[in-house]
């Protein structure tokens, strides 16, 4: 936590917090006023509420956070992803293009594009609403 | 087309080509076996292909493509845009996350993460099928 680490660096640990589930830590890595927008639904305001997002998904089975591929510019970190759902009786898995802009060390910004009904049946969601 | 540009300047300049409608050129940015892989749809095959499913979406009416953020590593661009369609009765705003895959100058895959209900809305279009 104290070493200075790279845009890139900070998006890379964080998702693997994530994918482990560790979400008391998800304070080290977002803004406390950090938004994450899922393109396909209404942005999400605050750490608190991405992080009990974040643990919705993670109640339904194991997660898996796949990097395939990143680029930084500066605060800017673009990543392509496979975010896959382990349940009992089924696995899925859900293409994604992952934007985190970074400020002071900390994720501001997270913007995840994908399709909201290839995440449905990944994740063996019913429709919202 | 003669002096060596970089993956992100090559990607800069076919969005710009593609803006345009100048589909003559498409030859010069694609490769002959180029993919393009809208994530919610089939995968799309050769620079001919491309070329056609592009000419599709202009021959609706008048394309912009707006790139929000890019960044490059290696021979991998990853781009964040907003694709505008505007017709003469509406227009609609697409935000896409786009990764482009150059090799020896050209683009051999071009991968775009949307949303296929916020694409059909944007663009006036009818669920495929």
């Amino acid at each position: 936590m104290s070493e200075a680490r790279t845009p890139a660096e900070i998006v890379r640990a964080f998702c693997g917090v994530w994918e482990r589930g560790e979400f008391e830590r998800f304070g080290e890595f977002l803004a406390a006023d950090a938004m994450l927008h899922m393109l396909p639904l209404a942005p999400v305001h605050g750490s608190e509420a991405i992080r009990e997002e974040c643990r919705k998904l993670a109640r339904l089975g194991t997660l898996s956070v796949r990097i395939l591929n990143l680029a930084a510019d500066g605060d800017l970190v673009l990543t392509e992803r496979i975010d896959g759902l382990e349940q009992p009786d089924r696995a899925g898995e859900l293409p994604v293009a992952g934007i985190f802009e970074v400020r002071d060390g900390k994720i501001v910004a997270w913007r995840d594009y994908f399709d909201l009904c290839q995440a449905l049946a990944a994740f063996g969601l019913e429709a919202p609403i």
